[in-house]
């Protein structure tokens, strides 16, 4: 008996580890001690000249958008998606990214899937600036069924500790700004799924209502990176909430001190069409449609006047649309749409 | 429909956040600035008072010896696997822990067992002197079938630049350590689970022939971090090879220059009773045998005779088992096991 025979293929392991090794030296910034292939990724964190640094560390997945993926055989974003999804977790307490690492498992490793899906954390790598420094894939044959696999990543960003953004600099009367998705992001798949195949019956290939696109080509769309627009600004924001799981309920809180609430316009901002027509085929209640969805709103930034004008001309020269949703009130750290 | 009837119950994701939060406190490190719970977790470099920093990071999971914890019920060790061998992977570099962050995803999110694999990795963070500031819990129906879950790691720890160990220092005529590995560690998993299904028709809660104990309990004894034992005599030791997939002779060639190969005798160590029950009943090859397990050999450590005669004294005062496995001698990169 041998390796191959109980479903590991060493060799088609190494043939991935040689297309990966291209693929993150092109995302290598100037820290980067190491080659791919090194049991663990270097970092030089003396070349960004930082004071008091504090590193901000966080690993996420991209849910079960995986399986819109894998069912459109297009695996060439959800690495994207990841990689932006990271660097917003991290962005909303001030800090930049300096390195990625991603978790690839499957139960039979294709090199050309592995290679598409590290194309594009790759590309979302290179969009933000941050080094590829490394990860793992693993072939797990009885946990995962072909073609399925999973997807994980891991970011270290770096903030000044006297630059660190949250509810400590939140103050009564700031403006609640949000800042447009793209679409899903990676939140709320395991419900779009079921209500596109099992309400609206549309499969991947079909058009989507409303959107001269098809159900793979909305649903896939790229988990935006507010990076860029909000990197320049981050010194006049008061607090940011990325918006994921539990929606704008479930993590504007986040970034409430326990004196004041997000008092927030539900018609301050055009939900978009994709989320009103899951809302309608799904008959989805609207609590339940905000704590599952980002209803259009990717970021939430909160900040005074001045902070909330260079949001929006940031936002602008991006080409992304920012809305004020409300003010923080007096409170006791709640979130009330109304 | 609601987000619950699609497969994901955000109050059991709640819980698990609740159940988590309590384990992870117990790992923190004057280090850590957040609770988990925040966005990302932070991590104040200063308080170790670096000179000039590298940060060492690695990605990991535990591979199919899950498909043994979760056939065996036994959900508690696994964490600890996933800690001790990405703390041995940075730790071949030169590097001491600083935080980690897992990622834990399943088809249905069970508190109970989430709280039991989590309770592993703190064990292991503690053991380790590491930090658990952040992870991810996914619900991710319709890529894992219940009760099947996946587990990956994230680790992040540092050293000094002139510290680094590796290639580079490595001499001729160094002599090759063996520490000794607790059984598996984390590889091979796929092929020692057929053998022992197929070959020798045993089941998890079945006696493992020679070993006194369960086939669950040798095949889940914890990967052994070899931190507490090499810590002290970091200093003197000029490279080191983790031993994981690929084995001796997919590990050892990475710290070798090109000018050198290693020279191992493979009579200088006792290849332990699982091993060779695994290799008869499974008529295994030798060279399989080697490239697919550790063969009683975890970690692989290259230096001076000063430096091996600490190695052996801290290995002696730690209980473990460390052989002279052979020298390095003129060649080009190749490990050679006679």
């Amino acid at each position: 008996m041998d390796y191959k025979q109980s479903g590991v293929d060493i060799d088609a392991g190494n043939e991935v580890v040689r297309r990966i090794k291209g693929l993150a030296r092109g995302t290598f910034t100037p820290g980067v001690l190491s080659e791919i292939g090194s049991f663990g990724g270097l970092f030089r964190l003396g070349e960004r000249g930082h004071r008091d640094p504090v590193l901000v560390a966080s690993a996420d997945g991209v849910g079960t958008k995986l399986r819109v993926a894998i069912d459109a055989g297009r695996h060439g974003t959800v690495g994207h998606d990841l990689v932006n999804h990271c660097v917003n977790d991290i962005l909303v307490q001030g800090a930049v990214p300096l390195f990625f690492l991603d978790y690839f498992a499957a139960g039979r490793l294709e090199p050309a899937i592995v290679e598409a899906v590290v194309t594009g954390v790759a590309a979302g790598c290179r969009e933000n600036g941050c080094s590829l420094v490394g990860g793992e894939t693993a072939e797990m044959p009885g946990i995962y069924t072909p073609p399925d696999y999973d997807l994980a990543g891991f970011i270290v960003g770096c903030v000044e500790e006297d630059a660190i953004l949250g509810a400590d600099r939140v103050e009564e009367g700031d403006v609640i700004l949000g800042l447009a998705s793209s679409g899903l992001h990676t939140n709320g798949y395991s419900l779009a799924r079921r209500i596109v195949a099992e309400r609206m019956r549309l499969r991947v290939d079909d058009e989507f209502p409303g959107e001269k696109a098809s159900v793979a080509d909305v649903l896939l769309r790229i988990h935006r990176s507010y990076l860029p627009l909000l990197r320049p600004i981050l010194g006049k924001i008061h607090g940011m909430a990325h918006i994921t799981g539990g929606g704008l309920p479930g993590n504007v809180n986040r970034v409430l001190p326990d004196t004041l609430d997000a008092a927030i316009d539900g018609a301050s901002w055009p939900v978009p069409n994709l989320f009103a027509r899951l809302a309608e085929h799904g008959q989805v209640s609207r609590d339940e449609m905000y704590r599952t969805f980002n209803m259009g709103v990717g970021m939430v930034v909160i900040t005074d006047e001045s902070g909330a004008a260079a949001v929006e001309a940031s936002a602008s020269s991006a080409n992304v649309d920012a809305w004020r949703l409300g003010r923080t009130v007096r409170g006791t750290g709640q979130v009330r749409i109304t």
